[in-house]
């Protein structure tokens, strides 16, 4: 990779050249949300560089980028499809490379440069894209057979559909937020000791089992018609980039309520997204295989390609109130038995219509490992059972009040990684009754 | 009710001068979607009402009405809130009355009545409502305990959670459409025998059990914050208005995917409604109590009024290819379990954020009597067990391509009926895989 004319990019930063992430900023100069991209401690703002730059020479035959650029949202730039993404990063890249073809435009060019390259600790995150639907898979086969069997046992872990087709459920589009966003513990109705017998006589009360759920989020760019199924070898067309999600969980309020019509409350209350979204093509030179599944799969889930995931390391990183951190789970998103392609092509098969910003959520990553590379505290401590034991002499089954969960994710080469940023949020004490 | 200067007003009208029920149209004149009311058979542009009329006489203290009625959706009318909806319906109900307070504004000006009051069959009605998120309760007790029993046996027909909470999930926004849309049958993964045992093996094929769901809507008029829940007495100031809900249903693609996290494709190929969104208001002359509870209720449920469900009469036709129509089912929207206010206290408890145009359904609504009573061919047919006795010598356990299904709904008063007018979908052959 060639090398950026950009000040201090660290080796180890996730925004390296090879990244060019996707996001919506807001300045004390222009405060309405608009798009920019990161580049090592930097983010560009793409509104005021358009505004000030010929851009039908830098991206020629591409129209409306001005325009896209200056939206709160990233949705009208996803909509352009892969091919204007393609073109676009590929652009970014040359214009902040050492060796730009095009010196003038922003490289020396001081006035431009001091206004659009912004250091990114003064500039706010927006949630990058306007959501019509979320939806949140289950496609972490480790974590579908680690909890399949802490309660069924591991004959019956895995349901009968599991291994057939990607078991995914509507999420709540309303409450998915941008890192950094204050996260409120659920007051939610539980039953205080499930397993006993007798009448069921369940209690409202804040959440005593606040998990997490450390997934990867795919962020649709072009839909499709209703009525009209997105083939999985297209699938690949309809996908905008990706970024980290977080999806917090009450777990005795979700076995409360979840029988027949799945989760609810135990999850509509907060998903935290990370704000730059990294680009499909970003994370093409980091593919690999999946979980190899060995059911004979249906016409329409069936992948030619056989590195259908991404080897992005994950993290999970516990902050107490008193500030100690601990890395409480280390896994990689490799770790997946359905694609995102499959899980399109399986979402969209009797016509459901994609948009534009709809979200996907893989579920939950956990490595085959111990319990350390586990993707909720659910599994670590087999659901409150034991302990996670943290730095500052502290432990947890589940979350405290003032702990901040932060969710890293990087694919790792030396001076060209690509990586997410954090997913960060703090939990806040429940509303009083 | 007084009586109406606009010509012809059936008397079976369901848009009676006592509804003013609010809808998007678009016309030949004013090709742009916008807001109207319904009376009679008229529609009442409310944008080119707005464009032409001193707004400040009319709806005196209220600012940005034009506004709100020259937008595509009337998410911006809604967010006014009820005190607005109030005052602005119950003028429109004096300016359509033959004594009007203001009769030169309309009854008398016959240009501007040419312009604005334009017959129901000329207009092309749009889906009402921007919906960012779309809920589906399971209200109707009897539809609830009628499936339990059907799979689980009379003794376990409802799951123990089901009387102390009202269990929804999360639809998808995006196939919400507005009555007339050609509804696809979805091809979807289907178990061919799901009782047999050994190994599971799907096919993938169109639906053979294409079923409808007859359910009230309700629409969200003023949201809330994350983390601040609605209670339950003043979740009445976040409703809008109300319509007729069908939840197409592939009762062999939900069987084989719905364990454990709820119903998917199952569901989300299509959702109907109609057009015209009945206000909150114009329901409050039918109260009715709803199916009795005694199960003990956690606080936030108690409901102090007693009359918490609306008594609106719902009718399912079912229409062949070959024009016969049979009226298969007649019930009430009055057998709920839950009300709209309890969903919406119980969906908010944890801090879930509603928006304005959120979409609540209440669930399949059967009655305690006979097949004819129900809201679903499931029922209907004991899950295809039995047939249901057509008009034209025909017969059906599922549904046909070609069939049409129009949901009716209406609250009877002689001359002063507040109806839904219909929602209505016809089925098309599925994709050729
Ligand atoms: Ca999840
Ligand atoms: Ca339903
Ligand atoms: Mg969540
Ligand atoms: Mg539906
Ligand atoms: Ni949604």
């Amino acid at each position: 990779m060639t090398s950026s004319w950009v000040p201090d990019i660290d080796p180890a930063s996730d925004f390296s050249l090879a990244n060019i992430p996707f996001g919506i900023i807001s300045t004390a100069a222009e405060p309405e949300p608009h798009a920019a991209v990161a580049i090592g401690s930097f983010a560009l703002d793409l509104k005021v560089f358009a505004a000030n730059t010929d851009l039908d020479k830098i991206f020629p035959g591409i129209s409306g980028l001005a325009e896209a650029f200056s939206q709160p949202t990233l949705n009208t730039f996803a909509e352009m499809g892969r091919a204007v993404h393609r073109q676009v990063r590929s652009a970014l890249q040359d214009l902040l490379s050492t060796a730009t073809i095009y010196p003038g435009v922003l490289r020396d060019n001081a006035t431009l440069r001091s206004q659009t390259l912004l250091p990114l600790s003064t500039v706010t995150m927006h949630l990058p894209m306007a959501i019509g639907d979320y939806t949140d898979f289950y496609a972490g086969y480790h974590h579908a057979y680690a909890v399949g069997a802490m309660f069924r046992g591991p004959e019956n872990a895995l349901q009968p559909n599991y291994l057939h087709l990607p078991v995914g459920y509507h999420g709540r589009a309303s409450s998915v937020v941008v890192s950094g966003t204050p996260i409120r513990r659920p007051v939610g109705q539980i039953l205080p000791d499930p397993a006993a017998g007798g009448p069921k006589q369940p209690v409202t009360e804040p959440s005593r089992k606040l998990d997490i759920e450390l997934e990867l989020g795919c962020f649709v760019a072009r839909g499709n018609k209703m009525g009209a199924p997105v083939p999985l070898d297209q699938a690949e067309e309809h996908i905008f980039g990706y970024v980290l999600l977080n999806d917090w969980s009450a777990r005795d309020v979700q076995t409360w309520e979840y029988v027949p019509l799945g989760p609810f409350n135990g999850k509509n209350f907060a998903t935290t997204i990370s704000p730059w979204v990294v680009l499909a093509d970003a994370l093409e030179p980091f593919r690999a295989r999946g979980i190899e599944n060995k059911t004979e799969l249906q016409g329409y889930l069936r992948e030619a390609r056989e590195e259908s995931v991404f080897d992005i390391k994950l993290e999970v990183d516990l902050t107490t109130a008193e500030g100690d951190t601990t890395t409480i789970g280390r896994t990689s998103s490799k770790y997946l038995i359905w694609s995102f392609p499959q899980m399109i092509a399986h979402h969209t098969l009797g016509g459901c219509p994609l948009r534009p910003g709809d979200l996907l959520g893989s579920g939950t990553i956990s490595g085959p490992g111990g319990v350390d590379e586990r993707g909720s505290l659910l599994e670590m401590t087999e659901n409150g059972k034991k302990q996670v034991l943290l730095a500052g002499m502290d432990a947890r089954t589940f979350l405290k009040d003032g702990d901040t969960i932060t969710l890293r994710g990087y694919c790792e080469e030396v001076g060209a990684r690509v990586g997410f940023g954090q997913c960060r949020g703090r939990i806040y004490s429940a509303v009083q009754m």
